[in-house]
């Protein structure tokens, strides 16, 4: 049963890019209507969500009565310019390039190299094993991680958060990458600023509650 | 000899990150100071701009006065919040998303796979070589602008450019996509609406006069 009037939000319980937007709805207090789509199964490619969106891409967010819009970092400035409070950007320009910058490290420096098409073509075309593709998956996730936490811990912007004394789409970003990670079982060592901060985040309720294990469709 | 009170643009002739910025600063009117951090010869690395950005990462941009910004799409968001007019965002929120989108694609799901560091993993540690690497390049380039012609040529609101009648974000950064497929000699057939957009995009001075080709270090 749909409510026809509550935004619809097509996910699957373990990618990261839903993540970030089920972080943002909540610190947000906004509320959605969540209908998953079964990567596992190729749900993706079926009728019914080909229908609302043909690239297949998860998240996909539809108000109603308007366009599905799909990317999350563009639903992220969306949601924080439909509803700008509790705000997930600094008002400072030179702030929010800076959050804006920490959270493209890890949406398009290293999420991107981790994604299942990669896995696809690597194990499909290029000869990789489940061995050398967890080499590859560690690579990328450590490189975004360190260099990320270099940044943080010498930087007096950083506070309880990536940008100071509240949550922002760096840490939305952060999280979908370190909680990804805890799926695949991948430990990243000697990132003491970046655990400090992750555990602040998951303190909070909108970020516990977006944990991927904690998902419809998730292993019990 | 620099001048102190002008912006400065750490780039490198090639790089599709910094092209985007070279267009938006163009549409805008804005004058920077460039200068060249050599890639090939490793200069990211060497202490003088390390003291710039410990990342070593390009495009690097720094008005007077504050820390330095990086990633592309901070800083594209950076210089349309300071300078807004002309716009490369439309005003209604809807319309941005899309617009957004679409430069996500291109930077987030397509760019970060064929960039150096990638190549370097693959050839040095996964037993690439130029053939198989050309056929990754091929692969993502291909599946990237394909995906994008599918959107854009069934979408209404697709126009001169691939938002309405002036130039956007998304065009940068399409255009920053196929800008590089061209240094790197690789054609992707069959995408009309991405053929016409660039042809007009590239008939204005903006983005004529960012193409690699004609930057300081490439090849003549």
């Amino acid at each position: 049963m749909t409510d026809a009037a509550k935004p619809k939000l097509y996910a699957y319980w373990r990618t990261s890019a839903t993540y970030r937007i089920r972080v943002a709805l909540a610190l947000k207090g906004l509320g959605v209507e969540e209908i998953e789509v079964n990567l596992d199964k190729g749900e993706q490619y079926e009728p019914a969500f080909q229908a609302i969106n043909p690239q297949g891409a998860l998240p996909t967010y539809v108000e109603p009565g308007h366009a599905p819009m799909t990317q999350s970092m563009a639903i992220l400035e969306y949601l924080e310019e439909r509803h700008p409070e509790p705000a997930l950007l600094p008002r400072d320009l030179f702030e929010r390039a800076r959050v804006r910058a920490i959270a493209a490290q890890m949406t398009s420096d290293t999420h991107p190299l981790i994604v299942p098409r990669v896995k696809k073509y690597l194990i499909g075309e290029a000869g990789f094993d489940d061995s050398t593709w967890r080499a590859w998956q560690i690579r990328w996730f450590t490189r975004g991680l360190t260099a990320l936490e270099a940044q943080l811990s010498g930087d007096p912007a950083t506070g309880a958060f990536c940008h100071g004394e509240t949550p922002t789409i760096a840490d939305i970003c952060l999280c979908s990458i370190t909680a990804v990670a805890r799926v695949f079982k991948i430990e990243v060592a000697a990132i003491p600023t970046i655990d400090r901060i992750v555990a602040t985040c998951e303190a909070l309720d909108a970020f516990a509650g977006a944990d991927p294990m904690r998902q419809r469709g998730a292993p019990a």
